[in-house]
């Protein structure tokens, strides 16, 4: 049966990335050797880790100012690594909770410094981005999570700031064309846009750096990285080779304007049907519906079930809305072909029809 | 060319266990879908950890008293980890200073408390295992390194001490039989015997957590961890995917006796091999020779380099030493056949009849 995976994260990578990942364990370019076999220190992964940094300056058009990481973990880990990096214990970060991961970056951050919520969507359950950004002058940086994966709102104009500007990207990256170079620091987890879970992309301007009293542990200290190459320790290879292979794609593919395109016309496609149909609904404000996960429930919420099961007869994988959350979540990601939303688009309607 | 692969880390696994993980990164258990694009609460992969975790449990011989953790990060991560969950401000721990990640160790965990030294054998270059230790009757935990990648020395016998005894175990981990319960915590990077990099197996008696004041960032607290089964955030799913094959593999060749009885074949054939040939020469205490890395010289140093050519024609990877040590390093472990020990022996003995 054929799938169609619009599963929230870890989620669908490109086919080809796939095949060229599967034939690198067994043997990578033409070595002999697995990818999991070759120590990071030698020419064959040292070259794997330049191209990979190369590419994200190119696709970020970012200049030497900002450096490219890969560090082991995930945003979880970054939310601790950020302040632990930039806020001193007596300082302010000003953060912005517009959903779960906004809210867990603040709690974790208050553990180093005085992280304050500069604004907050939680009034209406986080289902809007609210933009009225109170920000004390003081603040070393603003921290915004640029798209809330469970509940499925985006910003679609980032907030013009004079604080350094802190961005989880884990569910937007590479999706859209930005002004990267307006960002102090972007963290995102790989296992959504750009590969395998296991791996953050740090993209930090260098300046912001080194201005804090507080001992850092080797393994979180971003400029140990910088000026190890990200091989400070052993990096997860494998995780960082699929990165690679997804970023020579997203390149192949057309870049980031391309990535855009698709992106606005599969959530096009999406939201239109959503909001024609009779049995669906949505409590996103319009201006802040996330293109990468759409956030949706059964008007009738008997009919929630039922709907569900059926995507799952029909090889829909994913679609079940976050456990606190409830309802349908659809996500679409870079590898996503326009075919999986025309698929759901169809079961949705014919669903529609017959139980409005 | 047939490849002998002698690599420290990442290094050489078992050929069905590549076979295994390649199959998986294109359809994963006959789902249709990658091990890269699941999430990490379907059934699916929850079904992986818990295999994973019971074959270490069956492997290690070990109740409930110890929990089995996967966690993002290597062992240099785990250095931070152990101090920041087991070591408040003013408290000591004593950590055996017998190489380079052991003195890595130290300098992390003084950050935290007071990291005091029990023993070091860096009188001799680390080229034995120092074993007169010195341990405040106030430590908190006894650190040691079970076995030195670097240097080539492992502790054949473990110290029995009074304090709770905490080891990294990442490159001689599930290569011996051990009394695994006598370990109140014990950490170890995958890369060597237990599968792809970007995973740390953490195995920790949980009566020893929770016992300090310090706030600790979520992503690094080892009872978070455990409430939540290893998934409080995205895993590393693809090396703890690879981790459960080798787990698997290790069981089905008969085990820690198993692999302990080949690892002694091999390490005996190297040794009684640099012992006997006079264009050779070892440097390392030989009751402490580690039975994973055997570091040893040419006896004449203008022979180092032509021998390390030689091995390279001959399809001989990873056999260069530390870079701050020099000399040849092979590496054996659990995965590497005792065919590849010959075909390097027989490599020495001819070299050594020609240059001696």
């Amino acid at each position: 049966m054929k799938r169609h995976n619009f599963n929230s994260g870890p989620s669908i990578l490109p086919q080809e990335v796939l095949e060229q990942a599967a034939k690198a364990i067994i043997n990578f370019n033409d070595t002999g050797l697995s990818i999991l076999e070759i120590g990071h220190r030698t020419e064959w992964f040292v070259s794997v880790i330049e191209e990979a940094k190369a590419l994200v300056k190119e696709l970020m058009q970012l200049g030497n100012e900002h450096e490219v990481l890969f560090l082991h973990g995930g945003a979880t880990t970054q939310f601790m690594q950020v302040p632990m990096n930039l806020l001193d214990t007596n300082e302010t970060a000003a953060y912005c909770d517009n959903g779960i991961w906004g809210s867990k970056a603040i709690k974790e951050a208050s553990l180093f410094g005085n992280a304050v919520e500069a604004a907050s969507s939680k009034d209406k359950n986080h289902t809007y981005i609210n933009k009225s950004l109170h920000i004390p002058p003081e603040s070393k940086y603003l921290h915004i999570t640029t798209n809330n994966t469970v509940e499925g709102t985006q910003w679609h104009h980032y907030p013009n700031t004079n604080v350094p500007l802190v961005a989880d990207m884990s569910s937007d990256i590479f999706s859209k064309q930005i002004d990267f170079k307006n960002f102090a620091l972007i963290y995102a987890g790989a296992q959504k846009n750009m590969g395998a879970a296991g791996v953050n992309l740090v993209v930090v301007r260098k300046d912001i750096l080194g201005k804090i009293k507080r001992p850092i542990p080797a393994i979180m200290d971003y400029r140990k990285h910088i000026e190890a190459n990200s091989l400070l320790n052993t990096p997860p290879v494998f995780a960082i080779y699929t990165a690679l292979l997804t970023l020579r794609w997203i390149k192949k593919e057309g870049g980031l304007a391309v990535m855009e395109k698709r992106s606005i016309e599969k959530a096009n496609l999406l939201y239109s049907t959503i909001d024609a149909l009779p049995a669906f609904t949505s409590h996103i404000a319009k201006e802040d519906r996330s293109l990468m996960n759409a956030v949706f429930f059964l008007r009738n919420p008997a009919n929630e079930t039922p709907f569900l099961e059926l995507c799952k007869k029909e090889g829909m994988v994913g679609v079940k809305g976050y456990r606190t959350i409830g309802g349908v979540r659809v996500s679409m990601y870079n590898a996503l072909p326009l075919e999986s939303v025309h698929a759901i688009v169809d079961l949705m309607t014919e669903f529609s029809n017959k139980n409005a």
